[in-house]
């Protein structure tokens, strides 16, 4: 490709980087887990705050689980993101504020964390997938 | 247009985009509604935190309106936007935190909200404008 | 240069730009104050917080001062920028909410700032470097 084509697919690329942690946070927010799955690498992993999985065991524990909240807002920075020109793979840092709120047994309970989650996505058919996703919890407050 | 004029377009019109949620914080913080109405298509609709209405009498409102709280900050993240190469319309999708602070009667009262902006936006006239906003509280906390 | 290659020119600066902040943010957050330093120009001036000074005393005093907090996170919204096509200057104005956690007196100690960052910056030998920044603390919060 000539150096102008390059760029172009270069910034094509950071957005759709761009959109991978906004659609995890509308996805999750909505509980829609098919969603979420389609967002990661089938043989991904994910080093999250409740423990390592693959992405496999991930998602099927998310499908298992009721949600100890009733709602969730993943509000995200923007991702500082590493892609080389004509790269496959790439980094994404992502800080983020997820406000949990209303509990079943307690509907005024509500956690505030702030995570910081670092993606190593990679190009699959086309599209960029989360191949392995470390979530770092760096602090939680009630309320 | 060639591909690559469609794509640079297209690039060009998500830095237009994300732009507008950004103009929108710091008209509304500014108490500036002057600008905040730029943003606005003349014959839009705002479907907000307090009921529905016109463009026209949502910016009449604000103007009418003495803002409760002294100041506010309305933190957002990265709009989620659905833009197809060439179009006139788009969608976005942004998550926002709302710190609002001080009152009158009360200078250390303060009150945070989270609130999700589903923005219909069109192409008018070489600028982009929001033509339909629907305005959701998910969470309201005091302090 | 035709005007496709200002528009991807115009593109790519945008693009290192938003990263500006963001590297800020993860240097910050990491006490790395070397990796601060770099994002400053070495003529540049700080009206930060804590007063006005030059860039070398701003990173002098990050270098001398123990941070108050042991844990800090930047969690900043998405830039608005402001850079005409092809200009050596640009200005980023950048919403943070910056959480401080635990002190060495008391682990449980908090506070949160709602911050402004209008940052003058410079293209300077091929990179964007923050020549004059004015950090305004908007409120502050104990938790």
């Amino acid at each position: 490709m000539a150096a102008d084509d390059t760029t172009l697919a270069w910034l094509e690329d950071l957005e759709a980087l761009r959109r991978l942690p906004q659609r995890y946070a509308r996805a999750i927010d909505a509980r829609d887990i098919d969603a979420v799955a389609a967002l990661f690498h089938p043989d991904g992993r994910v080093d999250g705050v409740r423990g390592s999985a693959s992405v496999t065991d991930y998602v099927a524990g998310l499908r298992a689980a009721p949600s100890t909240f009733t709602t969730s807002m993943h509000v995200l920075g923007e991702p500082l993101i590493d892609l080389a020109p004509g790269a496959d793979t790439a980094e994404l840092d992502t800080y983020a504020v997820v406000y949990q709120l209303g509990r079943a047994d307690d509907p005024d309970a509500a956690l505030t964390l702030g995570i910081r989650y670092l993606d190593e996505v990679v190009r699959t058919e086309g599209a960029w997938l989360i191949r392995h996703r470390r979530a770092q919890a760096l602090w939680t407050r009630p309320g």
